[in-house]
């Protein structure tokens, strides 16, 4: 009576682990939430300001354009432009209600039935199962352990057949933390331009790279990027606002046509005051913006140091915002293992299997976010931990 | 290179007809813009400050359950259960970011690659173009001219094939305003019972229907509805917030079940603060919301009296929101009657065309959007028309 291809996918992973909370009795100290990627700081006041007067006024409370309002639109291709040091137009801006819509919008702007997606394994659950749930066929890359959990260009080429659409990445890596080099995105892009494939890249969390000022690649320097490039986006985790659902493509402005359409259906346009709230706030929280960098790159270290303390795990990779790390109970499934580790330490990730199959050995960290000191706890809740 | 079930559809039908007001150099008065569905009143003030206060509090910028806020969920309930006269369940109860996207949440829930959707024709133009987007076929039922533009169920019973899933309707209709007897769903909700099919029903508009304090149907009554009946809602037009995006879905706890999974991977949870804001008001509007109620109704009755002393145009139905009438130009489209009315007359409407096959006679006028005033000046600006 349901649809198979729905009912055939997990329930919603983050809630699934979120419910393990209650199975904690405080034993350990308080409880370190390094599951769902959330800041461990709350948005700039200037921004909470704001949001409040634009949602109470009631012209923001009507229909808007459907890619978005055209102030935000601007100010967000000027940042981009900035960021990537190139020129990017307003009309090449999609506005969604978060980063999620805005890579199911590019995924069906470019893949129909019968059609299929290379996808980097580990995986970004919500990108697998959102292919799945749309029919899409997705063909994994099995990223490499002794390269900082990277793909190979070579393994996508062997990938591609002639019902390949698209190859979609996450850089800085969710769930690995990993960054691609720039010379690594541009040999698949390169693959995408000679096979005629889109290269879908996810860069929610380009705002905590180790090194400011430098753009992290030369995507869009490619004189026609418009043919073979989508850029994902989301304004959660840098703005610190994912209860209000905004993310943004970068896309040629024929594929934003057909983006909106998409939009339309499924959304009809993001919702606007908050739109309006942030348009400003790509220059004035520059410096803020910095400060939040630097506080992540600082838990970065300082998971790092810790993680690479304990005798029997090890860090297999981390990046921006998470840490992906082998537990050392070879015989247990990570689901088990995560389950434990709450239970008794009161530490809260999310098992490596819920980014796809092979990953029974592996534990997603978001340290983000957590403080320094609840990371450096992490050495003496694990340590011990026996299971 | 792109997909062709998207480039397929049409630009979004409300940003094109929007675009016309451009050509309407103002000789006729002020523009009457009948096109897309809004109140043409602003949300109340006590909403206007509640979402303001919302939306400064940082908590309720964080990551909320995917089902929707478990309070609002729960008002929700008790004000579907005081409407209908049933009980529903706050975990029958998804929310979504606008009704749109519960319409493409509810077809994925229970139709995939292969199956086939009932939907009757004039249809609502999201519905036809989320359904084409999304590889589910469409099977039209034609409305009867001669019956107010209602269906018969024999003919839904006719069209149905081993591969459908579902009958979607829209009651009061979208776009021709016509509101369905409750003997119709019913006979049509056991035609769904007999055959193992969901009735999915889209009640946006119920908040205007003429009569007060009747329940619209008692579908809701039947002992296992949670097996065949799925219903849509949106906020938008009763609380004037269609800017906020908010929907919401009434189902069987099993299929919020699988709607959760499906809102995760498009929108991971609806906002967050525009919920919260709205979680007292089902009871302390209710008397804002009767008062709208008699307003629209008032401005249908104006409608009606108006169109009908057109001499040559002919007025198909009307109700809640809409009136669907036939333009007195025989071998011309809608579509060029409609861009002939905006330049001329300085009336926006949405044409027949964009509902589907076979309308090309028909305009859809959205005339909840006008006040009396501008409703009854449309006698004049049409009655000598020329094209």
């Amino acid at each position: 009576m349901l649809n198979k291809a729905v009912t055939g996918l997990n329930s919603p992973p983050v809630s699934t682990v979120l419910n393990w909370k209650s199975s904690y009795s405080g034993g350990s100290g308080p409880l370190i939430d390094m599951s769902q990627a959330v800041p461990g700081y709350p948005a700039h006041e200037s921004v909470l300001s704001a949001l409040g007067s634009a949602a109470a006024n009631p012209d923001l409370a009507r229909y808007g354009p459907v890619e978005g309002e055209p102030a935000f639109r601007s100010a967000y291709a000027q940042h981009v432009s900035k960021f990537y040091d190139t020129s990017i137009n307003p009309d090449e801006v999609q506005i969604t209600s978060g980063c999620n819509q805005a890579f199911v919008a590019g995924v069906l702007a470019v893949a129909g039935e019968g059609d299929n997606i290379l996808i980097t394994r580990p995986c970004y659950f919500n990108h697998e199962s959102a292919l799945n749930m749309l029919g899409i066929k997705i063909k994994y890359i099995d990223c490499d352990k002794s390269n900082n959990l990277l793909p190979h260009s070579r393994a996508i080429e062997k990938a591609i057949t002639n019902k390949t659409k698209a190859i979609s990445l996450v850089t800085p890596n969710n769930p690995t933390g990993s960054i691609y080099p720039p010379q690594l995105l541009n040999s698949i892009y390169q693959l995408c331009e000679k096979n005629g494939l889109w290269l879908i890249v996810d860069e929610t969390y380009r705002d905590f790279l180790p090194m400011k000022s430098t753009p992290p690649h030369s995507l869009f320097r490619h004189s026609n990027w418009q043919e073979n490039l989508i850029q994902l986006y989301s304004f959660s985790k840098s703005y610190c606002l994912p209860g209000h659902r905004l993310g943004a493509v970068i896309a040629g402005s024929g594929v934003v046509k057909e983006l909106s359409k998409i939009i339309d259906n499924i959304q009809i346009c993001a919702p606007r005051f908050v739109q309006h709230a942030l348009t400003p706030m790509f220059e004035t929280l520059e410096t803020w913006r910095e400060q939040n960098r630097k506080i992540i790159q600082h838990r970065a270290k300082t998971f790092r140091n810790t993680i690479i303390k304990l005798k029997k795990w090890k860090l297999l990779s981390h990046g921006a915002y998470f840490g992906y790390v082998r537990h050392p109970f070879k015989d247990v499934g990570s689901q088990l293992v995560a389950e434990a580790m709450i239970k008794k330490s009161g530490v809260l990730v999310i098992p490596g299997t819920f980014f796809g199959d092979g990953q029974e050995q592996a534990l997603r960290f978001a340290f983000a976010n957590a403080d320094q000191c609840a990371i450096k706890d992490l050495y003496e809740r694990l340590e011990n931990l026996e299971i």
